[in-house]
């Protein structure tokens, strides 16, 4: 029996599952959120099948991200499953930002510690959270691999001529400014799914990744290989989401500095937290903003008709990039579960060879379920989308490869 | 005999050229530039038919706009085709930007130009020198109706979907932060002259122009109306630009200022003026960087890379935009000149229908020529632009209206 345990380390949280990789299933997961505050807790859950109640919540105090992790050691140690940790050969990191050193998942020393610490700057917020889950871990499980798997990673294969900024050269060799891309490992596991779905081998099929959560983005994945992303430097460009605002005319943001006086901070903090679907009708919850649409609240409809309009841009866009499309893939909160932002992104596209069937749509099954008409020549595919099994699969590939 | 003289003021230049609008054809064009320096200058030419020599150059001071002005209609007097002004029936200014006011040419009074002047904001560069030339136009031709058309005017039809930005609703209400587009005046002459060239009624044909000179732009018409295009709220949006840097992650405005100090100012400048193919390669004529590219230089390679891939992604953005495409048209300097720029655009791009043929390709005659395939379905056709006949058939239109 092999176990994989996943820890996704934020700024005041640190969210854990354990996976048995044998059966690919999960045996615990958790989260200890509001670290550092008055009110922090564990919770955790239980796959049906153990005689554990599903799910429970624990107030305790918890100071630092140090005391977290003994939080989660202790709780996993009392998981009869875990065995003690006997069966635990590998700890996988969700890390932000790897920057140009990282394209794959990589086993974690010191000197990948220093490394990290560098790239900082191109993640200032998520990236310190990354290295100290890291580091908490690492002291709380010294025995055990622990492996960093990147968000970008994946698309460290677009060519130069996606991934580079019509700016000066300096800025992006001075400054690694470049379009990195983010969600890679959702991308990468949903493109994996959907070729075993249709039997086809990965390196035949080509498709779109529509990642659509709170954060959105478009990955066009030619042969399991990720060649663009609508993210770019950081998770602010592409497709419009919850809070981010997506693609914008840059001088907006110098017109906006001179004329409402407001600082680059400032306006970071609107585009990242108060744009996208809040900024365009004040909810960020596209449940709720489809529920105002059909009060008749107008803001929301727009907000609606801007996302979906998004999407069929990004859908047309990396069609052409790729030429031959044989897929296109709906993953995340708002791509596995809502069919009208599905129907609608996808309507008026008989011309692409797109075409979803009104039927299949409203009866989606996970994990995974197509959705086209049968004159549809390209796939129309829903696919429940688990990052943290892909980074336990990543990070066990990563720890059989060091012990070769 | 109905005359119309057309006007482009800039901030150090007044560009004119009078129409013979019967006859359709040019009777005399100029530009006085360098307006307050020291070597300012009034340069004509005159249509190859007449016995004139067919250019001319005169060194002369210039303090201002006003006496740049009395120079153009000292000129044209000098014209005998001008006949006095007897047959000059309105004056057509090309006004940048026309906010959210102006759809369409617009008979300029007193009331206009207040209006005018309140939109400022919206291209504080451009505006004022637009302003300032039909000032001088109007003090010496007081007795000439004088239409401004407006570069925006064309975009005027975009569905606010596409118009609008997921910011704040405030940003667009309080500030007028919304897409606008450009280049409005020559994509609507190229769009007409394609439905023309194709025998078909301008309302049932849908094309997609790339307006590419030093500034580019994209836009997607439907049966004549625009209903998306890449210029934004500023020239800075959408495609690689001789020296703009096109889309990019907005975030990249928020690190840069922060990591190198620059003033938004000091970006505006960057982005605007040593971007684009510029920033990439060091060159902004497409010609030179081609040239460039040719003799072994791998970042001006990667400059036309990027340039193209940006076409590419646009074509197909905008093709799911439309649903039925047929026809792109490539106009303005790089696009009516360049084979190699046209054929890298529309490569690999079959299964959109779009395929160029080589030969055809390579031996464009002006205006109007197709250049697809036998295969195409869409029909690929290079026009020469004409902003300012066009200009001057809006100004007629106008003036003609008005006197009913």
């Amino acid at each position: 029996m092999k176990q994989i345990l996943v820890l996704n380390s934020g700024s005041s949280s640190i969210k854990y599952e354990l996976f048995d990789m044998d059966s690919a299933g999960p045996l615990e997961s958790g989260l200890v959120e509001r670290i550092g505050e008055d009110e922090s807790c564990l919770k955790q859950s239980f796959p049906a099948s153990t005689s554990t109640p599903p799910s429970r919540s624990i107030d305790v105090s918890v100071p630092d991200h140090q005391q977290g992790m003994e939080l989660i050691r202790r709780a996993l140690s009392e998981n009869a499953s875990f065995a003690g940790g006997r069966h635990l050969v590998g700890i996988g990191h969700r890390a932000v930002h790897g920057g140009e050193t990282y394209s794959g998942p990589t086993l974690i020393d010191d000197r990948v510690i220093e490394t990290m610490k560098q790239l900082v700057p191109l993640a200032p917020l998520h990236h310190p959270a990354n290295l100290i889950g890291m580091e908490v871990a690492r002291s709380a499980f010294p025995d055990v691999p622990q492996v960093a798997v990147f968000d970008t990673a994946f698309h460290q294969t677009l060519p130069a001529f996606a991934y580079r900024y019509a700016v000066p050269q300096d800025w992006y060799r001075r400054f690694g400014l470049r379009r990195y891309g983010f969600h890679g490992t959702s991308h990468a596991y949903v493109a994996k799914q959907v070729a075993r779905h249709l039997k086809r081998p990965l390196a035949d099929v080509n498709t779109i990744v529509f990642h659509l959560g709170n954060g959105a983005s478009a990955t066009a994945i030619r042969g399991g290989v990720s060649v663009d992303t609508s993210m770019g430097l950081t998770p602010l460009e592409g497709l419009v989401m919850g809070t981010r605002c997506g693609d914008l005319d840059p001088a907006i943001l110098i017109q906006m500095g001179k004329q409402s006086g407001m600082s680059l901070d400032q306006m970071d903090e609107v585009l990242n937290k108060q744009s996208g679907l809040k900024g365009l009708c004040g909810a960020n919850d596209m449940r709720e903003v489809l529920a105002k649409e059909s009060a008749g609240d107008e803001a929301a409809a727009l907000a609606v008709e801007i996302f979906v309009y998004r999407i069929k841009k990004y859908l047309g866009a990396y069609h052409a990039v790729l030429g031959r499309l044989d897929a296109v893939a709906f993953t995340a909160g708002i791509g596995e579960h809502s069919h009208e932002i599905r129907a609608r992104s996808c309507s008026d596209l008989e011309s692409l060879g797109i075409a979803i069937d009104a039927a299949r749509n409203t009866s989606v099954e996970p994990p995974i379920c197509e959705i086209q008409t049968s004159e549809s020549r390209v796939k129309v595919v829903v696919v429940s989308t688990d990052e943290e099994f892909e980074i336990a699969e990543q990070t066990l590939a990563c720890v059989q490869n060091a012990g070769n």
